[in-house]
């Protein structure tokens, strides 16, 4: 199972392997969270909701279930969303007055409740957030975390008085970004998306992108600017300080169990997937090393160790299992725990704890008097150490192009005039998507339109997407 | 709006008044959780994850649709649900080959991965949880929290090799239970329903019954004995150490939203809701007294104060509206904030902090030095004292009689000879609901069946439920 040679196998081979999901269930595309994966996907929302809370936005939960008279009322959503929504056409043995569908996203299901709660400017700016699951039928092959039919995810609505409290809004979700994908170790690239592909109502959209070790990229979230494309339909108005009533501007942000599997098919190796500290469910694993006659007290050694880990705040597992150590090391790098500690009658005549890391392979030895401090420090080598190697590989890449010929499978860079002709025909020709224009201004940029060879200053990133 | 008056008109006001809900969405039944309600629910999901953890539970997230083909596997299960489910019929614009429903509860997604999990006695026992929302289609009046289509619940399942084992693991729940519910400082009464009230597909069942201010009682969860009820249907066999292959022994355990409900309905006063420390979203406000010229200093203090209790665990909220401080004061009442702070230049002074407790109404003055440790023995004194309160006038409300007749609104106590002829006598001619019999005997219980005379040791609870 080799991950350069056939990523598409590997990925799908590992997610069950290391015991993240379990895809036998009866419906496709409806996967199980088994208890590790699920864990993992808790500690993502934590971060989540730490950085929601401390930037002030309420969390709420909106019911699962849109009447379709609600969810057509903005036409661009509706027609954006309607081959992929599930109906529920019937409760208990009779047929229902109004189909009610599964939410595929909350703005239909939040707006006509945010028109009775924003009556002035003082109830301005409203900034809201949910973490739920939400339905879309895919048509298109399934994969485990990338491309399912219940979907975990985020969603933040934002309502401001003006474009510009909108625009402020953006950038603090810009922000929170920033924070939020350091824990999970990933680099990305913003990329303002095309007229043609922005999401169904938005005036415009960020695409939050990454890099597959296939070569393609995967959309991991992504941040809308509504205006007032939804408080028009939805009649979301306030009460300005002169007494005028006006229409709020909107925004959303949201991410999805998609970050589980960038998570999975960036960090990954042969050897199994790899979580990073923050998000372990076990930050290490203690494996006692057993000698003859001295297993009782390694394995008591074992437990203190584990007890002090514990009390400091790390997430530790001590493995009694009757397996051999090798059999043991084998199933946590599978699993991905960032560090293994082991502890054998020598290393504990010594007063050291041994340490392997999961990263490098590299083991040393950590003074048992301040483990704690020790191996938390450790912890941060491993999570800085991911994160650059994750920056490195995908500044490798990206490459720049001036001509759509002999592309290799990466992100592109093109310049491109801006025109729709043109875009179209970079996409036909290439058989690629144009992800979009860097939201910030990348360096050296004036440069021509890869189509029609007019100056322009504008670049867009293009690949394979996932 | 009074308690006492008119339990029903009170509840669903105070609700609303406190900003727990918002019962304005389009489709009835479906609540909008605010972020003040959700904020409790997700305190007291807290501790169900923290008991189920220490007991070795893993969290599990199973998917929300179920095919009607899965459902129909266990007979009484199917027969207890069909006229409450919501079918979902179409994907896009496609009928489904096969009709998915919403889980009202998740056995039957569940068991079929369960057969597949286990092989052998070394998978015993498997003990799971969920938190999720789950969907029945009542057609009773709905009531916030109490009465709802979408409700949010924890649901365990456990799996054993003997009945022995699983009779363990309702002793443990029940256990869980005990350590939960004093949290909510709610005291309960543990009944086995009669035969014709059991959960559909249940060998047993346990409920989880509080009384309500009406006379009422609620049933706020329950425990099932399923035996091997659902391992035939869905072939969860495991092979034991003779190489026997045999049926597993399950049992649930699950609790909603109601709990919710029921903290409303108990600790509430005419003032508003009251909610517990342990599961307030503010346990301490923090109201600044201001006076002339003083007003800066006041509530630069006031920010010290806070920042304190906040470093020291406790959540607090600063309230720096620019309102009298007599509407804060009936604000946070009605929200039911366990301890209000107030600090004026006089409690600065004299290095005190005066503390107005939300039970008893009673202030004390707390030392500025020691803050933190007062405020968290005082919000111990008041969670003791809730507790306390709430058990006492729950036993006022449980009575013994030995007649059917006259009985007033609450829970009576009764001798019954176990048959099913006398019990439908006993709810026929009293208009109330067998609860059942106490799951521990209760002293002095020897006696005679209200119907029919004959000798029993065994009483029953019987009440009007809600």
């Amino acid at each position: 199972m080799k991950k350069a040679e056939n990523f598409g196998e590997w990925y799908n081979e590992i997610v069950e392997l290391a015991n993240l999901t379990d895809k036998r269930y009866s419906v496709k595309g409806m996967n199980v969270w088994t208890p590790y994966g699920w864990k993992i996907m808790l500690l993502i929302d934590g971060y989540i909701r730490k950085y929601f809370d401390e930037t002030g936005h309420g969390e709420v939960c909106f019911p699962l279930l849109i009447p379709e008279t609600e969810f057509s009322k903005e036409k661009e959503h509706i027609k954006g969303f309607d081959e992929e929504v599930f109906w529920v056409t019937h409760a208990g043995l009779n047929p229902l007055d109004v189909r009610l569908l599964l939410r595929p996203t909350s703005e239909t299901a939040m707006y006509s409740l945010f028109s009775i709660w924003i009556r002035s400017h003082a109830d301005l700016p409203l900034k809201v957030y949910q973490l739920v699951n939400v339905f879309r039928y895919e048509t298109k092959q399934t994969r485990a975390f990338i491309r399912v039919r219940e979907i975990h995810f985020f969603e933040s609505h934002t309502c401001h008085a003006t474009a510009e409290d909108a625009e402020a809004q953006i950038r603090e979700d810009l922000e929170i970004l920033e924070r939020f994908a350091k824990h999970l170790c990933l680099p990305y690239r913003l990329l303002k998306r095309t007229e043609w592909d922005k999401f169904p109502g938005a005036d415009y959209t960020i695409g939050i992108d990454i890099m597959l070790p296939s070569g393609r990229s995967l959309q991991i979230g992504s941040i809308h600017q509504y205006l007032e494309n939804f408080s028009r339909p939805y009649n979301i108005k306030y009460e300005d300080e002169k007494g005028d009533h006006k229409y709020v501007h909107q925004t959303t942000f949201g991410m999805s169990e998609r970050l589980v599997g960038a998570v999975v098919a960036v960090h990954g190796d042969d050897k199994g997937i790899f979580v990073p500290p923050d998000i372990a469910p076990f930050q290490a694993v203690i494996v006692p090393i057993p000698a003859k006659g001295l297993v009782g007290s390694v394995n008591e050694e074992s437990s203190k160790l584990s007890k002090e880990l514990l009390n400091a705040g790390i997430r530790v597992h001590l493995d009694l299992r009757d397996l051999r150590p090798g059999n043991k090391f084998y199933d946590w790098e599978l699993k991905g725990v960032p560090l293994r500690l082991e502890l054998g009658p020598r290393d504990i005549e010594k007063k050291v704890v041994t340490a392997a890391r999961r990263d490098d392979g590299k083991k040393v030895q950590l003074s048992r008097d301040c483990i704690a401090e020790e191996v938390m420090n450790l912890l941060d080598t491993i999570s800085n150490n991911l994160l650059a190697r994750a920056e490195a590989e995908l500044k490798n890449n990206i490459i720049d192009a001036t001509s759509l010929e002999d592309l290799p499978d990466k992100m592109i860079r093109v310049g491109w005039c801006g025109s729709e002709e043109c875009g179209r025909e970079i996409e036909v020709s290439t058989g690629r998507s144009i992800l979009g224009t860097p939201i910030d201004k990348e360096a050296d940029t004036a440069t021509k339109c890869v189509v029609c060879g007019k100056e322009t200053d504008s670049i867009v990133y293009i690949s394979r997407q996932l």
